[in-house]
C-alpha cells in the first residue's frame, strides 16, 4: 500500500477534494467549483489539474498515490461507468477511464454519492464496527446507500440504495420528482416536511409555534417539536412513521446490522432518531426488531470518506 | 477440489439428500423421513447414517468428499447456528459443527431454505448467468432469498430476504402468520390466494367456473383463469399485483438482474410471471424497470442444489 490516496465528492455545485492518509486519516480537505459548461465537460480535467497542483505543492510524487476514489450525483455501473447524471450534464460515460487519463494514476473507482456516504459512514462515521450498513440521508431529496460485508452494492442498473423511490403510499396523488407516487422522498425529505407543515397548517387554524417562525422549514419544525409545540410534534411522528416503515421494509429484504441516517434533516438529532426506531419496532418483521439506529457522523465529508475507502480496499 | 459432495434440504417432513459430482452433477438424490421426536434430535444422525451408508454402498472414501452443505426451514447466522426452526423442534445450536462431529466431515455449511433454493436457481435454475438473483418462493407460505455476487446474503438476524413479511397493505385486519399485519404471505401464498377466492365468491352471486370447482385451491384459480374465468382473472391480476409491488420495493433495495419465480404456485407459469411483470413496470423506479424475470426450474430440487453450491464456492 502506497502513502496517500484521494476522495473526491463531486456534488452539483461544488467538488470536495480530499487528500488522506492510506491509513484512514483526512489530511487536508478543500473544494472547488463544479463547473458545468459545455455538458459538464470541464469537471474532470479541474479535478485533475487540483490534484496535481496538489501534489506539486506538497512535493509528493504520483508513484506514492495509492488512488483516487471518486463519488457522484447519479447512478455509477461497475464501480466506472456514470450512467446519466442530469444535476452535472452528463450522459454515460467512463468517468474512472477519463480520470485515469487525466492523471495518470491507474487505480481509479467511482460511485454514487449516496453510497459513498453509506461506505464513509461505516468506515469511520456512525456505523463504524458493522459491515452491513444502510444509510439513508435525508436532504432536499432522499438517497441511500447499501453496504454488504463493507463493500458497496451498486446494483445492476446502478439503482441499489435508492430508498427514496420506494412506494409507501398507495394513496398519494402528488408526483414525486421521479414522476411517479407515493415515494419516500416526498415525505421524509426537507422538501416534503415543509409540504406536509404547510398542509397542516392551512387546513386548521389549530395554533402552532410553527405560525411564528419568519421561514417555514424542515429544522423549523423539529425546533418548534423539541419545544413542545404539538402540530410540529404530529409533523415529526408522521415522517418518523414513514421512514421507520421504510425501514421495515429494508430489513426484510436485507436484515441489516445498523440503520445510520444523515442528511440535513437528521441534524435534528434523537427526536427523529427515536421515533423512526419506535415505528420500526412496531412495523419490522419479528425476527429483525433489534436492529440498531445510528446518526451520521461524518456530515458532508461522509462522501469523500466512503470515495476514498474504495481504492483502499 | 475433491470428487464428490452433498447437498441435503432438511424439510418438516422429509430430508432430501442429493449426492454431487463436484462438477456440479447430481447423480443421485433419495429422500429420508424427518424425525421430529425427542425435539428434532434424531434428525442429524438420521442424516450421518444415511451418508455414511450411501458412500459405503459406493466404496467411496470420506477423503473424496468436498463437504455437506445443508439447509433447513428457519433463520440460520453465520452459516452455520440455526436460530430457532420451531419446524423441526429446535432451537438455537449449531448445526455445521454438530454434522462435522458425526460424519468427519469438516467442510459443512449451513444456510436457510429459502435462501438455498435462491443459489440453486442461480446456478442451474431460472437464473442462470446471473450473479444478482432475487428469488420469491411461493408456497403454502410466501420466502425468499438474496444472492448478491453468486453468494446468499443471510442477513444480521438471519432475516434477509423475508420477502413474505413485508408489508405491503395499510389496511389489512387480519392477522399474517407471524402476528403482524398486511404481510405479501397473505396475498401470495398458495393459502392467501385461495382465501381471497373464497372472499370474492361469498360476497356477490357472480358468475365463476370456480364455483364448479371440487376444490378451491391456487391451482384451480390459475386453471380457470387460463380458461378465460373473469372472476379468477382478478384474483390473478390482484396477485400480480401484490407481487409487482413488492419486487418494485425489492428493486429499490437491492436492484438484482433477475426475479426468479418459484414454488408450487408458480407452476402456474406465464401468465403469473406477465401479470407479475407488468405490475412490477408501473410501480417500479424508473431506472430499474429493465429488470428480468424468469421462472424457477429447479422444483423442490432447488434447496439440494443451492446447499452443495456453499460448499463448492
Amino acid at each position: 500500500m502506497k502513502n496517500y490516496a484521494f476522495g473526491i465528492d463531486i456534488g452539483g455545485t461544488t467538488v470536495k477534494i480530499g487528500f488522506f492518509e492510506t491509513s484512514g486519516k483526512l489530511l487536508k480537505s478543500w473544494e472547488i467549483p463544479t463547473r458545468k459548461d459545455n455538458g459538464g465537460s470541464l469537471i474532470l480535467g479541474d479535478i485533475a489539474s487540483s490534484v496535481d497542483k496538489e501534489l506539486a505543492e506538497q512535493g509528493i510524487a504520483k508513484d506514492d498515490i495509492e488512488g483516487i476514489g471518486i463519488d457522484v450525483p447519479g447512478p455509477v455501473l461497475k464501480d466506472s461507468v456514470v450512467n446519466k447524471c442530469a444535476n452535472l450534464g452528463w450522459g454515460v460515460f467512463d468517468v474512472a477511464e477519463e480520470v485515469r487519463k487525466l492523471t495518470g494514476i491507474q487505480n481509479v473507482m467511482v460511485c454514487n454519492d449516496a453510497n459513498a456516504a453509506a461506505l464513509g459512514e461505516m468506515w469511520q462515521g456512525g456505523g463504524q464496527g458493522h459491515q452491513d450498513v444502510v444509510m439513508i440521508t435525508l436532504g432536499t431529496g432522499v438517497g441511500g446507500g447499501i453496504v454488504h460485508d463493507g463493500k458497496i452494492i451498486a446494483g445492476n442498473f446502478g439503482a441499489a440504495g435508492e430508498l427514496g423511490h420506494m412506494k409507501i403510499s398507495q394513496t398519494e396523488t402528488m408526483a414525486c420528482g421521479c414522476g411517479k407516487t407515493g415515494h419516500v422522498e416526498q415525505y421524509a425529505s426537507a422538501t416534503g416536511i415543509v409540504r406536509k407543515a404547510t398542509e397542516m397548517l392551512d387546513a386548521s387554524d389549530r395554533p402552532s409555534m410553527l405560525r411564528e417562525v419568519p421561514y417555514l422549514s424542515a429544522k423549523a419544525v423539529f425546533d418548534c417539536a423539541k419545544k413542545g409545540d404539538e402540530l410540529s410534534m404530529e409533523i415529526v411522528d408522521f415522517v418518523g412513521e414513514k421512514l421507520g416503515y421504510t425501514c421495515s421494509l429494508v430489513s426484510c429484504v436485507f436484515d441489516p446490522e445498523v440503520f445510520v441516517i444523515g442528511g440535513g434533516v437528521s441534524k435534528a438529532g434523537d427526536i427523529l432518531l427515536n421515533t423512526i426506531k419506535e415505528h420500526f419496532v412496531k412495523d419490522a418483521f419479528h425476527a429483525c426488531t433489534g436492529a440498531e439506529f445510528a446518526l451520521a457522523t461524518l456530515g458532508n465529508d461522509a462522501g469523500m470518506y466512503g470515495a476514498v475507502k474504495m481504492v483502499l480496499d
